[in-house]
C-alpha cells in the first residue's frame, strides 16, 4: 500500500462521499471521526464484486454461516472460546448493538457505570433512555491511564445494573491488562451487574494483548455481551456490520427483542465484506497496524519535543490520540481555536464526558505527512498564544 | 433478460445466500418471501463496483444528496410535489421506518387502525409495542377488494391515533383509487389521525395509477409519513435502503428520535445501488413489470379454469396473489397440505391477520414455467382431496 501518497485533493472527493472530509471547510485538515484515509483491502472489493454475481434478495436472517464461523474463530484467537452461531447476533453496525445492550439489560431509572472519557454513544444512549450515568473517570498516571477501582466501588448503589466497558478504549487508547479486567469482572459479579464490552478496536493494538473480559471465567461470560464489527480494523464504516456475542443466549434474545423491527436485517454485501476481511485481509491489517504505530510514535516524539504542555499518553491501541490542552493558553477554547486558527478539525473532548472541555481527540489514521502537518499547525497556534 | 431460464438448481445456491430458496426443503418450490428470482439490473452492479473505487468510510449522515434528489424526482412523478432533502429521512430499510413511524406517532395504549389482510410487520409492531390494533377488513366484492368505510367510522374511539395504510396493498395487490384515498384522507383529517402510508410497491403496478395519499392536499400532507425504498421494484432486499418522507418535518424529527442509535447509519453501497436503480434501471423495471403482468394473467386464467373454488381477485399491483382456500376441502389446513403434498412453499395467511387461516400468499416473481408448475402442483392436490 502507498500510505504516504494520500492527498487531501483526492480524499476530499467531489461528491461528498466521505463524512470526514466534507464536514469542515476545505482548508481544514479533518482528523476527527474514526475512519482511516487508507483505501480498503482489494480482497474486500473483490469479495463484494463476486457476491454481486449471486442473488441479493433477502438473506437468511441469522446471517451467512461462513461469516459466523469466521467471527467465532477470530474470538477464539482472542481467547473467547466455546462459541457457536447461536451465541452471535448480527446487527447493522456496532452502535445499534450498544443501544440494544443498554435497552435490553437495564430499565429507565437504573444506574449504569462507565469509565470516562468514552465514545459518545455510551453516554448518549444513557441520557436519551433515562438511565442514570455514573462516571468513573480514568486516572492519568505517569505510566498511563488507570481505572480508579476505589471510586468504582463507591459509585455502586442498589440501583446499579450495568457496566459499559470500552476495551481497547476510545478515546484514550488504553488496552486493559488482565489484572484490571479480572478486577472489573470480580466487581461486576460481586454486584451482579450486566457487562457490555465494546471490543471493536481489538485488532488495532500496538502493545499488550487484547483480552475479552468474557474470556476470564464462565461466570463473567454469563453476564457479558461482547460487541465487535469490521469497521475499525478494515476501514469499512460505510458498509456496516456488527455483532453482539454472548455465552448467555438470554442476553441475545433480549437484545433481539428490543431491536426487532428498528434494527433492520443483515446486509448481504456487508457480510461478504466482513468475511473477506477476516479471511483475506490479514496482511493488509498487519501493514496498516505497522504504519499506524509509526504515526503514533511520531506523535509521541512530537509532543515531547514541541508540545510538552499538552497532556498526552501514548495510546496502546486505536488510531486516536487524546490530548489535554486545558493547561495550555488555549484552555477551554482549544477546539475552536485549533479549528479556526490551526485549521485542524478534531473531536471536541466534551462529547466524551462533560468534564473534558479543553481536551481533543485526534485521529491519526492518515499519511505520516498529514499527521506531521497537523501537528505543526497545532504547535504553531499553541506557541503563538503562549 | 432471460426470465424464462431460471432454474431451481441455480436459484438454490450452494451457500444459502437466498433466504427464500433455503427456508423450505429442497423438493419444495419456494413462492413466499417477497423477492424476485430475477437477477438485478447490471446498472446496479456496475454502480456498486464504481462506488467501491472511492472511500467507504462514514458517509454524510443525511445521505448522498444525489440520491435524495432522485427520490424527490420519483415522488414528484407520482404527484407528491414540493419536497426538499429536509423532507426525507433515510433508514436502513422500510421495516425500520414502519416501526419508527408507529413509535413516533402513537403511544402505548393508543388505538391504531389498519386494513387487513396486511403485511405482517404492520400487525407485529402494534402488538410488540402495546398499541391496540383495530382491524378494518378489506371486503371481497365481485369487482375486487374494497375498503369498508362504514366500519372504518365505527372503529374510531377517542384513543384512535393513527392509520396505517399499505398502498399498493400487500397482500391483496389493490392499488387504491383516488376517490378511496380522498375518503381515507378526509377520514384521517376529521379524526386528527396520523397516517403512515407504505408505498414501497408503487412502481410495480399493472393497472390504475399510483397516487401518494400525501399528494391529495396540504392538510393531509402535514399528517402523513410516506415510506418507500428500492427493494421491491429493483429486487435488492439484501442491500437495504428505505426512506421516510413527510412535508411535516416534525414527523421526521420524531422518527429520527425514536430510531436514533438502534437504526444504524446509511449504507454507502445501498445508496449507490438505489441511485443507480432510479437513474439507470428504468428499462429493466419496465421489462420486469411486463413479465410479471404476464405471470399475473397466467394465474388469473389458471384459477378460472382449474381452481374456481379458490377465492382469487387479480392483483392490480405487486407480484403477490392472495388465495382463499377456506372454501376448498383443504380449508384451514391449506398451508400445511400445500407445503407437504404439493411441495409449494407459500406464506400462511394467518400472518396477515388472525382471521385469514386457510388463505395463502403466493409470490409469482419467478419464471413463468415455475409459476405454471406451482399452480399445477397445487391444483393436483386440491383436486385429489376434492
Ligand atoms: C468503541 C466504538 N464502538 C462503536 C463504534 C461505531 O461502530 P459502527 O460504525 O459499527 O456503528 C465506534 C466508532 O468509532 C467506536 O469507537
Ligand atoms: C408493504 C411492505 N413494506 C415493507 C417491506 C419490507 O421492506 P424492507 O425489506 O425494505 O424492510 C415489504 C416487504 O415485502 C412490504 O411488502
Amino acid at each position: 500500500m502507498q500510505f504516504d501518497e494520500l492527498s487531501p485533493r483526492t480524499l476530499r472527493d467531489p461528491y461528498g462521499y466521505s463524512g470526514k472530509w466534507h464536514f469542515y471547510p476545505e482548508d481544514v485538515l479533518p482528523m476527527w471521526v474514526a475512519d482511516m484515509d487508507f483505501p480498503i483491502s482489494p480482497a474486500i472489493t473483490q469479495a463484494i464484486v463476486e457476491r454481486l454475481q449471486e442473488r441479493v434478495g433477502y438473506p437468511q436472517m441469522k446471517g451467512d454461516y461462513r461469516l459466523l464461523e469466521r467471527i467465532i474463530q477470530q474470538q477464539s484467537q482472542h481467547g473467547l472460546e466455546g462459541l457457536t452461531p447461536e451465541n452471535l447476533l448480527l446487527t447493522t453496525s456496532v452502535v445499534p448493538a450498544i443501544y440494544a445492550s443498554v435497552l435490553a439489560l437495564s430499565s429507565p431509572g437504573d444506574e449504569v457505570i462507565t469509565q470516562v472519557p468514552v465514545y459518545p454513544p455510551f453516554l448518549n444512549v444513557l441520557s436519551e433512555h433515562h438511565r442514570v450515568a455514573r462516571h468513573n473517570p480514568l486516572q492519568p498516571t505517569p505510566s498511563g491511564w488507570e481505572i480508579d477501582f476505589e471510586q468504582l466501588e463507591r459509585l455502586v448503589t442498589p440501583r446499579t445494573r450495568m457496566l459499559l466497558l470500552c476495551n481497547p478504549q476510545n478515546p484514550t487508547g488504553r488496552v486493559f491488562r488482565r489484572d484490571e479486567l479480572e478486577q472489573l469482572a470480580e466487581f461486576a459479579l460481586r454486584h451482579r451487574l450486566w457487562v457490555m464490552s465494546d471490543e471493536l478496536w481489538a485488532d488495532l493494538i500496538y502493545e499488550g494483548q487484547h483480552i475479552p473480559i468474557a474470556s476470564l471465567s464462565p461466570e463473567i461470560a454469563q453476564r457479558t455481551v461482547t460487541l465487535t464489527g469490521p469497521c475499525k480494523s478494515y476501514n469499512t464504516a460505510g458498509l456496516g456490520g456488527g455483532v453482539a456475542i454472548s455465552h448467555n443466549k438470554q442476553i441475545l434474545s433480549a437484545l433481539a427483542q428490543v431491536s426487532k423491527g428498528l434494527g433492520g436485517h443483515p446486509n448481504v454485501l456487508a457480510m461478504a465484506a466482513w468475511r473477506a476481511a477476516l479471511e483475506h485481509a490479514q496482511d493488509w491489517l498487519q501493514q496498516v497496524r505497522a504504519y499506524l504505530k509509526g504515526n503514533r510514535d511520531l506523535i509521541t516524539r512530537f509532543m515531547q519535543q514541541h508540545l510538552p504542555q499538552v497532556g498526552y499518553r501514548p495510546p496502546q491501541g486505536t488510531y486516536l490520540a487524546w490530548l489535554d490542552f486545558s493547561q495550555t493558553p488555549l484552555a477551554q477554547a482549544a477546539h475552536r481555536v485549533i479549528l479556526e486558527q490551526a485549521k485542524v478539525g478534531l473531536n471536541d473532548g466534551r462529547m466524551f464526558g462533560p468534564q473534558y472541555q479543553g481536551w481533543l481527540r485526534l485521529n491519526f489514521a492518515t499519511s505520516r505527512q498529514l499527521v506531521q502537518e497537523a501537528l505543526e499547525r497545532i504547535a504553531r497556534v499553541v506557541q503563538a498564544v503562549d
